[in-house]
């Protein structure tokens, strides 16, 4: 483990920290509440020694592999919700530590499942702080790294995949930090055509900057009690189509730029929309009669389908009310989750794609056994990496989930609760049904449940194996 | 395809149930239910004439792949499926054909699955009969053929692979007729002892044979409404620790009696047994508060985690009111399963064990991309297939399992309900939780409903492929 390279880029990823966290500070002052300002002003001054401190640390050798970026990835995470949490703390505004770690860790993994029951009396600074991590986290703080620091030598590629979801890394451009930047100039753009959009529909400046945030993010933090049942249908719309597209493969949009129509709607994206399409006509049909007209029930499922498979996790509604089939149908949402690439959590499209493949090719194999068939998407076939490692992922997926279940029915709430709250935090998504249902929070979980689902949050959003990592004694030998 | 042959083997089947069903015959005339036993006689007849019909197809050609394994195994469930439920519906037990069906399916994959909420009323030649149903299925009615059948031709390890549970098939000795043989003769044997054990103990003679019947089939249809709550310790004990032996590879047995005493405790046993310990310690923990004493505590957690990680099915007092840390342990037992190679359902160990150390390869994998680290059972590398097909039988189980859960929602009842209701189908276990729990039953589900869990409760047995193949076009192509 090259320890000095690991140390010196944490030091940068605090003093980033430090940087955006001015912005909520703004916001502070410009609210007038000069405590929390002072809360903010003290934190990023904490970033900013730490971090200088460790930017000064030479690495005498630039050796920087996979494990080094699987340990930074992991370890970044872990030290920014850290660091993001003392404002939480030191304002009172979640004054017990590991529930302010919780929703920290919940808004940096753009998970979005909340301790607190009554979001409407926090500070705006801290609601606002609170809205930004998620949009911090939805493209990744270490691509945002890569994007500003012009690094030398290192394979930096290993970080781009330590943090970036989904079986595969696409570098849409030979190089890593242009593909940084490519990635965060459209994720930028397009959160900037959602704010407009918001403001458009009357939607108050900071009620569209958060929400959008929770959106850009696939987060979903409301910041109404009620998450976003109180805004008006066209707000709930504009929501509804951006977490669907930010749900989408971001390389999409890049070869939609580049005006490469063939490679927008690659086999992913298609399956994508597919299973969108099928849920929301499922759940129309399933929920009509609890709607006045049949076009509100299709919008009211088109919401819920669009936050849940993108792991957003607003709500325009509560959706524990309905059906148990149409219950099911999203819990099942919950598992898929949105496309590789995308800021979207859960398994990933591409994922249950190779699945399905893999399943289909088990079956001819069976048939003919003598003929190889590879699997192919794209019309290309896979390497057998890829798809080894997708099957040891889903099967890790399944054990890590079943001991967090267990886990947490320490606390003894009911079986929904826990299965529900567990698939809510390691998907990444936010609520769950029952005790966790969109009208409810985890605040009333114990502290070592919340430790159990903050780690599976953190699982889900570095895909399991960086996190994993960090347990191996073998990662810390020194060489 | 080779339809002759198919065909054919089919035709022995029918000709085997017919004998089997000799007995429960016999049963009837013996408590002179006359009227029963006139059904019994029909179905036989109905048995002979089909199965007779079907012997006398004589196949042109010999050829005999892993396809027409899959293919027979596959049919021979559901032909000897129907007909067993002939008994049921033309006795008036179960009137209703989709109702008998979904009994009779429970009862060959050694399910216990019941849409009968009162047993004690049934006439004891279809009482005998549905549990005699576990004792054929559960070292399964092909091996039996290959056992009593002299089978020229062909290569028949085919059937057995298919029918087989687990991710390898272990051939004790090279012949296949032998093997199943000593198949037999151990489960004969170990069936017989658990009688003399539960008639020493004052259990009735049919008592003693039912009860029998379901434990070492692992199957677990209750003959008492409350299944065994309302026997002796000591009977529960008996019961307790049978179900736990019939969970374990029957290689170890074979291995036991040959000497071998270093191939008793290959990998997969020393797992199954550490897990029920666990479990069992956990549980008790859990529930010490809810029983007079420590060790009845102990001695009830142990007759449900043997029941359940065995997938046999029956209990001993009602787990649903146990605290959610206990029940969430049971309900993880359920997809665990038992050893491959017993007459357990679920995962199987063994899979677990292949999972588990693909995962830690895979760590090491990371850490070193340049050294290639097969993974390790018994201290023999596996081979690349073995660790593919487990890994795709583990996405196939999920896919299949959450799709269910969808179709069986559509009834409407509760997410936990419908949830542990496919588990335990699946898993070929019986009961669940809340509406399907131990002193409930699976009547108060539609047609529908039902069908989509027959179907479940055959691809759990036959482990999902040989089932999927059946809808496959490509297999019923003509050679």
């Amino acid at each position: 483990m090259n320890y000095a390279i690991v140390f010196r880029l944490l030091g940068y990823i605090l003093l980033c920290e430090g940087g955006l966290m001015c912005l909520p500070a703004l916001v502070s002052a410009v609210y007038s509440e000069w405590a929390v300002l002072r809360v903010f002003l003290l934190t990023i001054a904490l970033c900013c020694a730490i971090g200088g401190a460790l930017t000064r640390i030479r690495p005498r050798r630039r050796i920087f592999y996979m494990r080094e970026g699987c340990v930074t990835a992991a370890l970044t995470w872990v030290v920014i919700s850290v660091m993001g949490a003392v404002p939480f703390v030191l304002s009172g505004a979640i004054p017990d530590p590991i529930g302010a770690l919780f929703e920290t860790v919940s808004g940096f993994t753009t998970t979005g499942a909340s301790v607190l029951a009554d979001v409407e009396s926090l500070p705006m600074g801290i609601l606002f702080w609170r809205s930004f991590t998620h949009w911090i986290g939805g493209m990744g703080i270490l691509v945002f790294l890569l994007a500003v620091l012009p690094m030398t030598g290192g394979s930096h590629v290993n970080l781009m995949k330590a943090e970036s979801p989904g079986p595969q890394v696409e570098k849409m451009v030979p190089s890593v930090r242009q593909t940084a930047k490519i990635l965060y100039t459209i994720y930028l753009g397009m959160t900037l055509i959602q704010i407009v959009f918001m403001l458009a529909g009357g939607c108050p400046l900071m009620d569209s900057l958060m929400i959008t945030f929770g959106s850009a993010g696939t987060g979903g933090f409301g910041i109404k009690n009620d998450s976003m049942a109180s805004y008006s249908p066209y707000i709930q719309v504009v929501v509804t189509i951006s977490m669907i597209l930010f749900g989408v493969n971001f390389s999409a949009y890049f070869y939609l730029i580049r005006g490469k129509f063939r490679k927008v709607l690659i086999e992913e994206v298609r399956w994508y929309l597919a299973v969108v399409a099928v849920a929301i006509a499922l759940i129309s049909w399933n929920i009509r009669e609890m709607f006045p007209s049949l076009l509100t029930a299709v919008q009211q499922a088109a919401f819920q389908v669009g936050s849940i498979i993108t792991t957003t996790g607003y709500s325009s509604c509560d959706f524990d009310q309905w059906p148990t089939f149409a219950k099911s149908i999203l819990v099942a949402l919950m598992f898929i989750g949105a496309c590789a690439g995308s800021t979207g959590g859960g398994m990933k499209i591409s994922r249950l794609v190779i699945l399905l493949k893999s399943i289909r090719r088990e079956i001819a194999q069976t048939l003919h056994p003598s003929v190889v068939t590879p699997v192919r998407v794209d019309g290309k076939p896979l390497d057998q990496e890829t798809i080894r490692t997708t099957h040891v992922f889903m099967g890790a997926y399944i054990i890590l989930f079943a001991a967090s279940v267990l886990l947490v029915s320490l606390d003894g709430e009911s079986f929904t609760t826990n299965f529900t709250a567990v698939a809510a935090t390691f998907n990444n998504i936010g609520p769950g049904l029952a005790g966790v249902g969109p009208m409810m929070n985890f605040g009333h979980y114990s502290g070592f449940a919340k430790l159990v689902m903050t780690f599976d949050m953190l699982a889900g959003r570095l895909e399991i194996f960086p996190l994993l990592l960090l347990f191996a004694p073998e990662t810390w030998k020194k060489f």
